[in-house]
């Protein structure tokens, strides 16, 4: 793809909702939990993280168009000397960008985000199903020490 | 033990630090990982803990002593329809309390909080070799459904 750009990472508007929804719906596990036919609470959400210092939520763009997402928490603690740790969650490339290294450069940037931030630890909690995000996340020297629990409200 | 009350779960206060740390110090994996003697590095996090509304550090007090301490962090996010979750990190139980029920009495607390939070999902991660306390979380009806991983910067 000589003729396309390298996606741009850069912090979400509301205007990429409709697009980062349609990347959450279309995935194994988001197409039975998502609603894209209604994005008010998605907004609500979106308003929320917009205003907090502590969220970066990020879209990729190429050509103008949307083709990935990731959420980044810095979350302050005490333990560890009081570190600061982050928390991706919610990533999603769009499916015609899969093997296009797009993944990689995401968890790239969040991790180069978190060290100018501060934070000593970057985690994430992946699905147990999800084997191949298993196998990208120790190929880029994330090790798999914890178990992740859930608790659904 | 009829003479003493049950601990009481409260915000947790500066002046709290010193038992928290010895908390966070007095365990098998902290050991290696905290200062307790330079309180520097926690005070820092401890003010920027206090200062944010998504965070709840709270201990639990019995007698006037800080008897337990757990981080409950509230995070806005887009996916499963813009849900909130909140994320239990670093719980202590000091050593005196350990099978009173207080650890129990704790993660309530917190399912309770993020209830009044709205949020949807309480998670945690917690170290693969903390086996006891897998069984202790899936009894209080949390799964084991996901990978926890983890990159030290």
């Amino acid at each position: 793809m000589t003729d396309t750009p390298e996606p741009a990472i850069r912090r979400a508007a509301e205007a990429d909702l409709p697009a980062i929804v349609a990347m959450l719906a279309d995935d194994p596990l988001g197409a039975t939990r998502e609603s894209p036919e209604d994005l008010t609470p998605y907004l609500a959400a979106f308003k929320r993280l917009a205003e907090d210092p502590n969220q970066h939520l990020v879209v990729a763009v190429r050509a103008e168009r949307v083709v990935g997402t990731l959420q980044l928490t810095i979350v302050p603690g005490l333990s560890r000397k009081g570190s600061t740790r982050s928390i991706i969650e919610g990533v999603r490339v769009h499916a015609d960008e899969r093997g296009s290294g797009l993944g990689t450069r995401f968890v790239e940037w969040a991790i180069e985000k978190s060290r100018a931030e501060s934070c000593e630890i970057v985690q994430l909690t992946s699905d147990a199903t999800r084997t191949d995000a298993h196998r990208f996340y120790e190929r880029l020297g994330f090790a798999a020490s914890h178990v992740g629990f859930k608790l659904q409200l």
